[in-house]
């Protein structure tokens, strides 16, 4: 397998086409982005970090036969997944109180949900990713209303699938988010990475946060957070869960 | 018919209670506001204006049978409606592309939309008003399921029914926004008012603005702006429709 031509440079990753028409060559970033790329920094292992964390996890997803994007680790920044279009949405799950919605709705930071809540946000940097319902996607015709159901559910199988594995490493899995791709067979896949950048992940029993927050607050080391999570992963692994 | 104690002042209209527990007074006010109250100015004739305004308008409701609070005009500035438990959700009904729609989901402000969107809105002076989804609302425990899915119905209904009753005004509903209270009995119905303070207004021809926008953008005069409206309602009326 070769990489060929840069297709696309985001914010975390670039995409390479290679042979394969319907795969392509992720190439993580040594870089951390926050508030829409307004906070920038170089760090480096950074990507090293997001790769093993994100391979990983979809690793997971695919042993719980939730469908999505990954085909294989190829080096210590890079993976090979399924070529996708990715459908322009957000999909957010929170169990947990932060961020924005925290703010939208006033609640205090940490807050358990009684009820686990899914939003959606229109993925378009230039009006920056606003909050949208249903009818809005309808509108813009993002997507169908069957895929749209189905991102939905798809989305809280993973919630359930990830808290489950995090709890495994003593995080909470407060908040994620997740991009969704149609894979040339046609199929709703899981796309995109889940990593630190993508979840918000507190230690289980003294809810130090070991995600982006860190670098959005600028509070501690974000290459510490990003290794305990690692770590954390790679011990269940090893232990055979 | 009297009126008692001031029961709640807000910033277009004041509310008292009368001998009758199931009843409010409301006073219409000579005051405009925009952006959360931050713009504020005093109009004289404006309460006579919506007063009137809302009026005619919870009267074309109750002849199409649409459940709502109005009881009967009592003054140039007054009215007396049912006393209701307010829902804290402002459910805005939208035609065209204006205001936060347009800038949200990067439209142009005119342009004609391919289906009606509905919108919620959490009525929070302090949190701004936020735009909120199904899952929020679940969450806050704002109102019951079935009771969400009513009020968006009949927010079509009442869009359905503007609509037609405005184009005899040669007037566009670009959009409006509705507020819904339990009443004494325990009924769902429209509250508050319905104005060139909570509906956009275009003239159907030049699309001249003919609301509220008129002040937020300072853009001509507000009286007569809303003059217009209500002489053209007082038009549809006289000619029996
Ligand atoms: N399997 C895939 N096929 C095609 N594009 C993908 C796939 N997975 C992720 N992408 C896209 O790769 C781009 C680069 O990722 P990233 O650097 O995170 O971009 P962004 O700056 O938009 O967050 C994003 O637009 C993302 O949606
Ligand atoms: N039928 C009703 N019963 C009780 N309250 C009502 C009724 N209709 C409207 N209200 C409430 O009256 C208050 C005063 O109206 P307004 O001055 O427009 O307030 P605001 O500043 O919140 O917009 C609002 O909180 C509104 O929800
Ligand atoms: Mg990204
Ligand atoms: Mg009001």
């Amino acid at each position: 397998m070769e990489k060929h031509a840069l297709l696309y440079e985001g914010k975390a990753k670039q995409l390479y086409t290679v042979d394969h028409p319907n795969m392509l060559w992720v190439q993580y970033k040594d870089v951390l982005t926050a508030f829409n790329g307004e906070k920038q920094e170089q760090l480096l292992g950074k990507a090293q970090l997001n790769n093993d964390i994100s391979s990983l996890l979809f690793q997971q997803l695919s042993m719980e036969n939730i469908p999505n994007h990954f085909i294989r680790r190829l080096s210590e920044t890079e993976q090979l997944v399924q070529k996708t279009t990715i459908i322009p949405l957000e999909v957010v799950v929170r169990n947990v109180a932060a961020g924005s919605l925290a703010k939208r709705l006033g609640l205090d930071e940490g807050e358990p949900l009684k009820q686990t809540i899914v939003e959606t946000y229109y993925k378009d940097d230039a009006l920056g990713d606003p909050l949208i319902n249903d009818d809005h996607i309808r509108l813009l015709e993002l997507v169908s209303e069957e895929r749209l159901l189905t991102m939905k559910r798809l989305a809280l199988d993973v919630n359930h699938l990830l808290i489950k594995h995090f709890n495994i490493c003593n995080l909470k899995l407060v908040d994620f988010k997740l991009e969704f791709g149609i894979n040339p067979e046609g199929m709703l896949v899981v796309s995109d990475e889940i990593s630190p950048d993508t979840c918000r992940l507190w230690d289980l029993d003294t809810n130090e946060k070991l995600d982006k927050d860190v670098f959005r607050e600028g509070t501690g080391s974000i290459g510490e957070a990003y290794q305990t999570i690692l770590s954390r992963l790679k011990g269940a692994v090893e232990k055979g869960i």
